[in-house]
């Protein structure tokens, strides 16, 4: 498949486009730099800042992609209102602008569930709950991408045990590639399509939790 | 009629307290301390932080009320996640769900335009822009308020000249006590009703614009 992968420099984003890569997958990475992140004769770069104009960026989007992964984050408080937030939705209408139907959003655990903010010990993330939360509600109330809406909680660099839990009651850490390999894993399972998933490192492997949805 | 005004203690927020005062109106002013902010037999307040949880600013509301001004911001980049953004939304939620219909909501020159962001010296506002943006596309596409959304741009402390211009090609500046006149003008105004109505210091007489539209 020809895959745009928006946040292709980003922890989460780095290990997607390997894997994908590996796959046989032919993915055109986005970053705010002009430099090529992966030396593989599959790989294009595509240097894109989504807190430019709507118009800019879908100048730059060709509409030959199936299937969009927006895994940009702005990685500080600053940067929410401009990436997290509103970059991701004008992705979202880039992409509906070019008929690319398949949309994966990596967004964050209990987004949709503000109550749930103050119980579960994310109070100091409550920012980033907010931004997450009407980019998701976005996604689902005002676009009709055939989305997947993949929602870790914490983000750790440790080795991916490939087994998780989907569907969580509590937060929970998340080893990134665990995160990188269930995004590879919803891309064309239909038991994804249109679903929120909430999800942290667990106990079943990576396809059969995916399955099980 | 009883009134309920979100933010009484900004500076849009006295201004239009006083003049609903005069006008014989009930007016309940919020602001997050718990100290009245006027001495007036017509004025109850309201110790609201909008920041808490949506279940905790439902009860604090009472359901008597003939309309709701939500002229809260935060002032600062801090708060507009928090307060601007989803603060402005969940007093929408808890007017809808006390069922309150008349809201009238303070928000900010071309928030529902983006591509002017950039063009018309507003990109150091960016970040309000998105804020507003997100939380009146809300009130438009995901409430059934029978609101007015106002769009002033740059306030200045002048006074009032009691003349305006509505909706407007280009941000110019607002004197205060202009924008608090005209929150007050379209309170009853059915002209005003399901309305984006931008606005600068102008030259014709306040109830004559709003009267135009």
């Amino acid at each position: 498949m020809k895959i745009l992968i928006v946040g292709a420099s980003g922890r989460v984003g780095t290990i997607l486009t390997l894997q994908l890569l590996a796959l046989g997958h032919e993915i055109t990475g986005t970053s705010r730099h002009n430099k090529p992140l992966f030396d593989h004769p599959n790989y294009k770069h595509l240097n894109l800042d989504i807190t430019q104009q709507l118009a800019q960026i879908v100048a730059k989007i060709t509409d030959d992609f199936d299937a969009v992964y927006c895994v940009a984050g702005s990685g500080t408080d600053e940067g929410l209102l401009q990436t997290d937030l509103h970059g991701a939705i004008k992705i979202m209408t880039a992409a509906e602008s070019k008929g690319i139907e398949r949309f994966i959003h990596l967004s964050f655990g209990f987004s949709l569930e503000p109550a749930k903010w103050k119980e579960e010990g994310l109070e100091e993330l409550t920012d980033y709950g907010i931004a997450k939360h009407y980019a998701d509600q976005w996604l689902i109330n005002n676009t009709k991408l055939n989305y997947t809406l993949m929602q870790p909680c914490w983000l750790t660099e440790t080795p991916g045990s490939g087994k998780i839990t989907v569907n969580i009651q509590h937060h929970r850490s998340n080893s990134i590639e665990n995160v990188a390999n269930t995004l590879v894993a919803v891309l064309n399972n239909p038991k994804t399509f249109r679903k929120v998933i909430s999800m942290h490192d667990g106990d079943i492997p990576i396809e059969e939790a995916i399955n099980s949805l």
